[in-house]
């Protein structure tokens, strides 16, 4: 990456979000299904619906910005949705296993809320105030999956205690 | 990972934290010498003796839970810090270049919010008060860390501007 100035960052530091969000798109459905508590199950689903919006919103920044809507590969976002297939994969569904789940969504929920803090700050710094909205909202709701993640592990950790 | 228990997956999740911590270790020193800036600079040196001092708690909570202090390589967190390096490698210090460190230390530092939370929470519900107290600690630390960057990122990113 060759980076000479703020824009130039603004849009790298995008395109990684687009390819994180389409990424978190595809793995969303799984960690829904593979989840044993159905609070859990709900709530994925319902920010698999949040997060065909963050795209939307990410392709409507893009526009503003006159660049073409891209990805480009976010190895980090890669491994973190890589560990957490594995978690699926490895056992039954049990309150164990949702803890275990949990903590992993709880990594790139935070991935997520730092990604936009940096673009949110970038493009308050660029004067593109629109723009700046735009991140700032997909990174409130980010931040309110990461609280309700939270509370489900409450929930999920005190039922892994007496199975 | 055949994570049967509560108590397992917590040993587990401290195990991925203590290598993330050991990786981090290595990797402030280099941010620190990299950042153009002399308040970053400085703030990653203060952020690598608090690194420290976090091992050391994670040492403390392995004794305080009869388990060997050990480390499982983390994937998400090499490919973080790996990013992070690169960034090092590919451009000559400026404030653009600061900018992306930022980016990429805060992504690093919020990995570690997400797994101390996890952590910490495990340690409430299994009754392990003062494991869950110290990792408490750390947690807290974390989280002003991130706000310091964010102050950071506000004064190299006008410098940014102008360069």
């Amino acid at each position: 990456m060759s980076t000479e100035s703020l824009k130039e960052l603004l849009i790298e530091e995008l395109k990684d979000i687009y390819d994180a969000e389409k990424q978190l798109l595809k793995a969303l459905p799984k960690m829904a299904k593979a989840a044993f508590d159905e609070e859990l199950k709900a709530g994925f689903n319902s920010h698999l619906e949040e997060t065909k919006e963050h795209v939307s919103r990410l392709e409507r920044v893009f526009k503003l910005l006159d660049e073409p809507a891209k990805g480009k590969v976010c190895p980090a976002m890669k491994g973190l949705i890589e560990e957490c297939s594995e978690i699926l994969e490895e056992r039954d569904a049990s309150s164990v296993r949702d803890a275990q789940i949990i903590g992993s969504a709880q990594r790139i929920e935070h991935y997520e809320i730092a990604a936009y803090g940096t673009v949110r700050t970038l493009a308050e710094t660029l004067g593109e105030d629109e723009v700046a909205e735009i991140l700032q909202t997909t990174l409130d709701e980010e931040g309110e999956q990461d609280k309700k993640l939270t509370a489900a592990a409450a929930t999920v950790n005190e039922a892994a205690l007496t199975e």
